[in-house]
This record gives C-alpha cells, structure tokens and sequence, in this order.
C-alpha cells in the first residue's frame, strides 16, 4: 500500500502567503482547492465545511491568525495583539463543539504572550502554525503505528463520518490506523457509513479510500445494524471531536447508535484521538451539542428531498459514553477503562 | 383532526378501467398519479417503488390481475387462468421481502380456481380487488382504534420510513395508530426519520403528515440514538413488511436498529401490522432481504453523492428479533410477547 508522497492528500497546505484547502463540499466530483488570503476566508471555510474534522480545524484556525497577523497594519504589538484576539474570536465562534478549534488558536496565543516587536510576533505565529501542520502528521502516523496492532488480516472495519486524511492535515486518525494496517502488509476492508446529513462517509471517506487503493464498502446509515448483525464486521474505528476526561466521546452525529450496536453483537468499538482532541476541564454538560443548518436535511444541492417548512432536528454531534468504548488510541499509546484512570495516567507522562 | 374526505390521500385507486397510483417517486415535490393499463405497468410501478408499502403492493398485485384479465383475449376459462398465471409470476417477482405481494395475488387465484366462464373469471377478479382494496382502509381504522390507547396526550412518537396513508390504500398502518391518536382528541408530535437511501420519511412520511396537519420533526437516521438518549421520545412505532409465527418482523431497512437504541432507552417499540402481513409458514432463513440497485446510494436524482465505481451494500429490509417488540398492533387487537403463543392464538380466533 505504500504511495508516492505526490499523491498524498494534503488538505490543509500553506503556500505563497495564502492558506490551500481542499474544497471538501466538492468532493467527491471535484478535487479542488480554496485559496484563504484572510482570517474570514479562514472563518467562512470552517463554517461552511469547506474544511472539517477536528484536527484540520484547528490547524486551518492557527493558521487563520498567521493571515491575521499579516492582514493587520498595527505598528505596535499591543495593536496586533490587539487585530489578533480579534480574529481569534471571529474563528472561535464557527463551530462549538471540537476542542481542537481552540486549542489550536489558544497554543498560537501562548507563544505570541511575550513578544515585543511585531515582526517578531509574526514570525513566530507561522513558524507555530507550521510546527503544528507538520506535527499534526506525525502524530496521525504515530496513532497508526500504535493502533494497527489491534486489527488482524482479513478483517472488516467499520467507519462512521470521515476521520481521515481529509479530517487533518493528511493520513488521518481512525484512517491512519487503518492506512498503517495495510502498510504493514495486512488486507483490511473498510465499511464506510453514508453519515448523513453532509454525507463524509460517501463523499470523503469513500474517496480518499479509493484513492489509496484501500478495499471499502458503502453502506446506508440505517444498515449498520443489519450489517453488523450478519456478521461482517470484527471492528469499528471512528475519530472524535472532543474526547472528556471522564471518557465520554464527542463526535459525528451516528456515532453513539454505531457504539450500542456494535456492544450488542460483541464488536470492539475504538477512538482514535490525539491528546489534542482531549479537553481535561469540561463535563457533559457544559459541552454545547453545535444544531445546523435544515437545508442539510432537507435539500441535496438545490433539489428538494423534504416537503417545504418541514421541521428538522439537525444536531451535528452525539456524545458516546465510556461504557460503549472498548479503546481508545492515542499518539501515546493505546488506553483502556476505566478511562477516568487511564486518561489521569496518560496526561501524567 | 377530522378531515373532508375529498381531502384524503388515496394512493391506490380504480378508476374507468385503470389502475390510477400516487407517483411517490415524483414526491414530496410533486403530487402525481401513475396510471397502469396493463398489468406490465403495474409490475414496473411496484419494481420502480412507484408504489410500496407493504399492503399497497398486495392491493396493487390484485388489480394486476385485474388488468391481466382484461387483457387476455382467452376465449376459453383454461386459456384465461394461463394468461393469468403469467401475470402472476411476472408481478410475483418484482420484489421478494413483503409478504403481501403474494398474499394479494393467492387471494384473488383462489378466488377464481373453480369459476366455469371467462365472463364471470373477470367479473369476480375486479369485484374481489376492489374488496380488498376498501378493507385495506377498514382494516387501518380498525388498527388504529386498537392501538391508540398506547399513546398518550402530548406523547412524541419516532416512526421510520412510511407506514401511512402511501404505503396502504389510505390511512396507514403506523400512522394510521396516529391519525386515530390524534382524531380521538390526543396531541401526538412525530418524529420521522429520514429514511436512506429512498428517504420514504423526509419524502412521504413527512409530507402526509403536514398533508394532515399533524406535528412532525425530521430527523437524519444518525440521529436517532441522539434524539432518543435526550428523553425526547416517548414511543416507537414502525409498519411491517412480514411478520413471522416467531415474531420476527421484516421491515424497511433502519428499523432494527431503531428497536435495539428503543430497548437501551427503554422506549416501548410497537409493530402495526395487519393479518395480511403475517407469514405462519416461514422461518428466518428461508426470507430474502432485497439487495437494490447502488444507485439509490450513490446517487440524488442524477447528482453523484458518492465516488464512481464505489462499491456499495443496499439491503432494503432488515429483521427485529422479537424479544425487542414490545407490542404488535394487528386490527384483531394487540398482542405481546411470547409471540410464538399469542400469535398462535390470534390466528385462532
């Protein structure tokens, strides 16, 4: 499975002063790329979807404050600091639910704290978001090393929503562990979920999967049951938005119901999490459940799928409770429950 | 909730020697009717899903033979029941999970197994099928009146694809419990699910629901675990496309699931099924799950959702164990678990 790096994904890439995403709302008819020249190309990109998954956000948000920082004509770093906390509160503000969003722009706040001149504060900003870009790889490469010793030869993997290359800077985390699988010479079929309403399972997940030459199946989000119950599947991997310290996963919306299913018919359920994606402060219910847009629902490009002023439900994300999570993968190694200990152990090394 | 008659949705009509049926694949855009003259027309309206629904297709298959009868040039009884025969096989074989196909075509071949004249052959097809086609709707009120006493004032009901007025002559089954909820003076919200991939809940369920002017949510199938973990749903309540002597229930694809995240949430999950849907003679293993074109995946009308060449699993039934059945709802009364026996005694009344 090995491919030459020029056919690798890179869905978050900074080139000439201008951030390149991969147009993900395109995909997968078109593969293309939008250009970002300003923090609210950056906003207007995670809002849209034209990026998504939690580890690209918060890369594509640092480097959200590398435009700021150069957009801004402060001539003093009060001033830029001052342009900066503007923008970081402008993308902040686009989606609710992923941790990475803020932490990848508290982690750039950090390192600009003590600066004292502007050109200073500029260069480190990007020299960070391209740290963080680079590391954001390596760590997904990590995460699979570690993970790929759990699936065997010959087996079926289920995935929910996109949580690969195209949900971080490239290689992905539920993906990558996949990825590092079959480069480690296993033959590993991946059944991929519609995840509807935005369709990552279809749209993205199918797509980069074919583009790897990695054997996958589609299925409709009502046949995870089914398919499970016929025996198909030896295991499910799915990524997160939030992982708490107690456990409870935060992600795509179908991910909870792929966990109760899989505990009915015995089938290990895994995350695959960077620390990044751990917030150690919140509870449950501090989080806020993002609710989207109804057209999402109701309409597939501009054709109609529901009747006029229907009322919809839309929420974006479900929370999947310790309970229902066999393991967790992480770049530091795999844990297990209880997880309130073994998350404690983990931050402690 | 009364309504004007003239106002109600007849998905199945006879009328000036042709069978007239709501197109449900133009809907919920476009309110139209397919008119079949032939009984090829009526093959192809239940192979297109045209027309579904479990006891709409068994209503539908009669008034093929209806129409075949008609066609036939047979001058002689013999000649006649081979014409009829044929179109029997041809109608028999559009679909093979729902049981009323063949139970609306065993009715009207038994029917004319003795009758001695070409002349009374036709007249006794046409007089049965429009008989079966009126109990339909009697059969549904009489369900409804039986199984409205399950639901309370203020209750939020979950259904999934469409057990309605469009899956039967008028009325529905699942739904029909609903519409008699809601007559008999109770305020029952819906929540419908989407229904992937021919989305018979966004499409249909939602629309007759509005149609009625009853509340009604839509939800993405993803959602459903979600919608359910917060308290927002008080009962479940699916049609049937077969229903066994052991009590395991064949239906739209989705609903297991929806009955294994109803018994996590201790949501009582109810069957509507009427006589017609039940199969005494079948095990399990000897039922075959329709797998369907993967276009119904990968494509919105002729919008690719999905990449070229995907490979795709489009099972459109799947199969409810009965220890996750709370209650069937049949018009002789509901029956409860042990199945084997309580099912065993309706048919005996």
């Amino acid at each position: 499975m090995s491919k030459s790096r020029s056919n690798t994904l890179f869905t978050v890439r900074w080139r000439k002063n201008s951030l390149l995403l991969i147009d993900q709302t395109k995909l997968p008819t078109k593969l293309c790329y939008f250009s970002c020249n300003t923090y609210q190309d950056v906003a207007y990109a995670i809002r849209k979807m034209i990026v998504r998954g939690a580890p690209a956000i918060g890369v594509t948000a640092a480097f959200g404050l590398v435009l700021a920082a150069k957009e801004s004509t402060a001539k003093n770093v009060t001033s830029l600091q001052k342009d900066i906390k503007r923008a970081y509160s402008v993308i902040r503000s686009t989606r609710p639910t992923a941790i990475n969003l803020q932490w990848g722009l508290d982690r750039i706040i950090d390192k600009i704290q003590n600066l004292d001149n502007v050109s200073a504060v500029r260069h480190v900003i990007l020299k960070e978001a391209m740290k963080m870009a680079k590391e954001d790889i390596s760590i997904n490469k990590s995460m699979g090393l570690k993970g790929e010793i759990l699936f065997s030869d010959g087996d079926t993997v289920m995935t929910h929503c996109n949580a690969g290359s195209l949900a971080t800077v490239a290689y992905g985390t539920a993906l990558g562990v996949i990825r590092a699988a079959n480069a480690s010479g296993k033959n590993i079929c991946v059944v991929a979920t519609e995840t509807r309403p935005v369709m990552q399972g279809s749209r993205l997940t199918a797509f980069e999967l074919k583009h790897d030459k990695i054997d996958v199946r589609l299925i409709p989000d009502t046949a995870v049951g089914y398919t499970m119950s016929k025996g198909k599947i030896q295991h499910v991997i799915v990524g997160a938005d939030r992982v708490l310290r107690s456990g409870h996963v935060f992600n795509k919306i179908g991910t909870y119901q792929l966990a109760v299913l899989a505990k009915r018919h015995k089938i290990p359920f895994y995350v695959a999490a960077p620390i990044s994606t751990f917030d150690f402060n919140s509870n449950v219910d501090d989080i806020i459940v993002e609710e989207r847009s109804k057209n999402e629902v109701t309409k597939i490009g501009n054709k109609a799928i529901a009747p006029k002023n229907v009322k919809v439900m839309n929420p974006a994300f479900d929370i999947t409770p310790p309970t229902l999570i066999t393991k967790i993968i992480t770049e530091k190694g795999i844990i297990e429950p209880p997880y309130t200990k073994s998350i404690k152990k983990m931050i402690a090394y």
